[in-house]
């Protein structure tokens, strides 16, 4: 349930004149960690409206004296700095995607479960870096929390990408856990994903006199057909089983009702194993359609999952709970790309994220709480 | 080139007061045929914009009095009442696609050819019939001449169309030529048309884990391969051979670049023999696509050439030039349903019409000219 106190301050006037203070929204981050997920959730931050969400964080953060807090943006690092032999960051987006036609927000919590926008994807992971931040004022490894904007919209506004770009020493660590939602598991890496347009052409004619132009969409079902054939694989990267698929996502095609069409647009969406770079994965998306016109529009590589190292293992080792491969693509990537090992574990069920009835058993907020105390303190 | 007169009225301000005559454009019927094919095609009359020309065609009729004038909007009918044993219809129609880009009017002469909107489709053909019009005072059939308007565009504000449900006793005739451009040669009847949305069915899922759904747009690769094995039937009507066709004239679908799709729709005109109807055209197409979701989006039957009717048959004799299947549809369906044989002849390749390089040679409107005043003199 929503528990939004009003800053401490006297008046509505007073506070119109201190900005900084967070538009008047405060979160008490010594609170359980459900109160404090729906808290989170309460203050809407749909991307690049993350502002307030932001300005409610810092506020909370900068009191703790054993954190050094910096921003950039809506955007925030919390550090600590106390010479410990390995440095672990903790990383989680602010934003979620928009609301549903009839709002839900604020949450309510119904039969143990909390409901609204946020509760999955992933506001409960922002509640509990918030909890161990204020928590472990000496924890066993050096902590680098990692608050950031823009990640369910274009890469190009992504507030980690961003600082991995402009202040990488800021993302320097030894491993990292992406609390995206995992349904109270650990997911290793992620699949790399590219799209590619594989267009036919042929040569438009009216279409009572077809005879006098070359149908592309009759010869896209060679592209659809190769599709419908491919036997995607099964590979495994540093123990983990990652599945490979191939699918057309988008195809179009026409030029009006009377017309044979002179070009046909297949996007077929590659999601490949962490082995394969993007260079690796285009050569074989171009050998599966051998003979067709095959561009890259986008690509983003996976990440290893990296099990296999020291930092990995002690966190496997205190949680012990089951070890999946994430199928998705996922922000683990940025980090696998500056040569940080990552894995994704979180409260909720993934399936939900972006749903209308996005909801989380509270208990699953109350463990990661206390798996991630259990490794850190 | 342009012959467009100014009314013999005095001034532009008593011609204002009169906005019956013509808007102040005068078309002279008893110049040649080229000239006045010129003078036509000036008066631009892109569709829905034809009362201009409606009413310079109407000022050069009306004092024709052998001819009875009656106007419907912009469709003009001029009719003999001679008492023959025939009555003729010659029918063509008035509007045109829009211009180029670069205006390709006026129209201007090269090289024996003009060159410029309408000067295939089908201002030639108009040209003909007032030509016709203003010297056959005593023709030997009698003859109904129909200018109508819309025709390049939705059916719905087509002339003839209204016309045929209006006040189908002014269509009444025992054979018809439509001047829609035949390079001067005759095009028996005309196939029909229909178009029909064949739908797969999928379920959405991520396209990471597409094994939690089904992809629709895979599933399409059979109705493709159905359309790139069909082979086209040649039908024999009335003695001419009708080429029929089956092709994708459109495909889409696709939710998101990372989304398997539910939903794949492939639009496939077929165009057959004028010796079915509707329905047996789209019994024929469902049974192609059998177990697949089928409907039917429109619909036009063709037309039967009924070249063995003896009011045809004096036509062919007295043209003398070679005589082939109408594959498009044309105008020519709507006599065909009120129970009237006709036939396509006209000056211009139609493969130049709508084209940005649309020209006709000039000895094309001469032929067609004197092809009509040798059958109906």
């Amino acid at each position: 349930m929503p528990s939004q106190q009003q800053s401490a301050q006297p008046s509505v006037p007073a506070r119109a004149t201190e900005p900084a203070a967070g538009h008047g929204v405060t979160l008490d981050i010594h609170t359980d960690v459900t109160t404090l997920t729906a808290a989170v959730c309460d203050v809407e931050s749909v991307s690049h409206d993350e502002a307030r969400l932001a300005d409610a964080i810092e506020a909370a953060l900068r009191p703790l004296e054993h954190l050094e807090v910096l921003r950039d943006g809506n955007t925030l690092v919390a550090r600590t700095s106390l010479g410990r032999a390995e440095r672990v960051i903790l990383a989680g987006h602010i934003d979620t995607v928009p609301l549903t036609t009839v709002p839900n927000l604020p949450t309510r919590q119904v039969d143990g479960e909390l409901w609204g926008r946020g509760t999955v994807d992933m506001k409960g992971g922002v509640a509990v870096m918030l909890r161990v931040a204020a928590q472990l004022r000496e924890p066993n490894r050096d902590l680098t929390f990692l608050f950031y904007e823009c990640e369910e919209i274009e890469a190009a506004h992504n507030g980690l990408a961003r600082l991995a770009q402009s202040a990488p020493q800021l993302l320097e660590g030894d491993f990292a856990v992406l609390l995206e939602p995992t349904n109270g598991g650990i997911e290793g890496g992620c699949k790399g994903t590219l799209r590619v347009e594989v267009v036919t052409k042929g040569i438009a004619a009216h279409s009572a006199r077809p005879w006098k132009g070359h149908n592309a969409i009759h010869d896209a079902a060679t592209v659809l057909s190769r599709l419908t054939a491919y036997e995607a694989e099964t590979v495994s990267v540093d123990g983990l089983d990652y599945h490979e698929a191939l699918q057309a996502v988008g195809i179009s095609g026409g030029i009006a009702g009377n017309v044979v069409p002179d070009s046909c647009t297949v996007t077929v969406n590659y999601r490949y194993a962490p082995d394969k770079d993007t260079e690796q994965a285009f050569a074989h998306v171009r050998h599966v359609f051998d003979g067709f016109d095959v561009s890259l529009t986008d690509a983003a590589d996976g990440a290893r999952p990296g099990l296999q190292l020291p930092a990995a293992k002690a966190f496997i080792d205190a949680l012990g709970v089951p070890v999946s491969p994430k199928e998705g693509w996922t922000d683990v990537a940025r980090f696998s790309a500056l040569g940080i090992p990552a894995v994704n574990y979180g409260p909720g069920d993934p399936n939900l994220a972006h749903m209308d009835d996005e909801r989380c058993p509270v208990e699953q907020y109350t463990e990661a709480e206390a798996a991630l105390l259990r490794w850190l303190a």
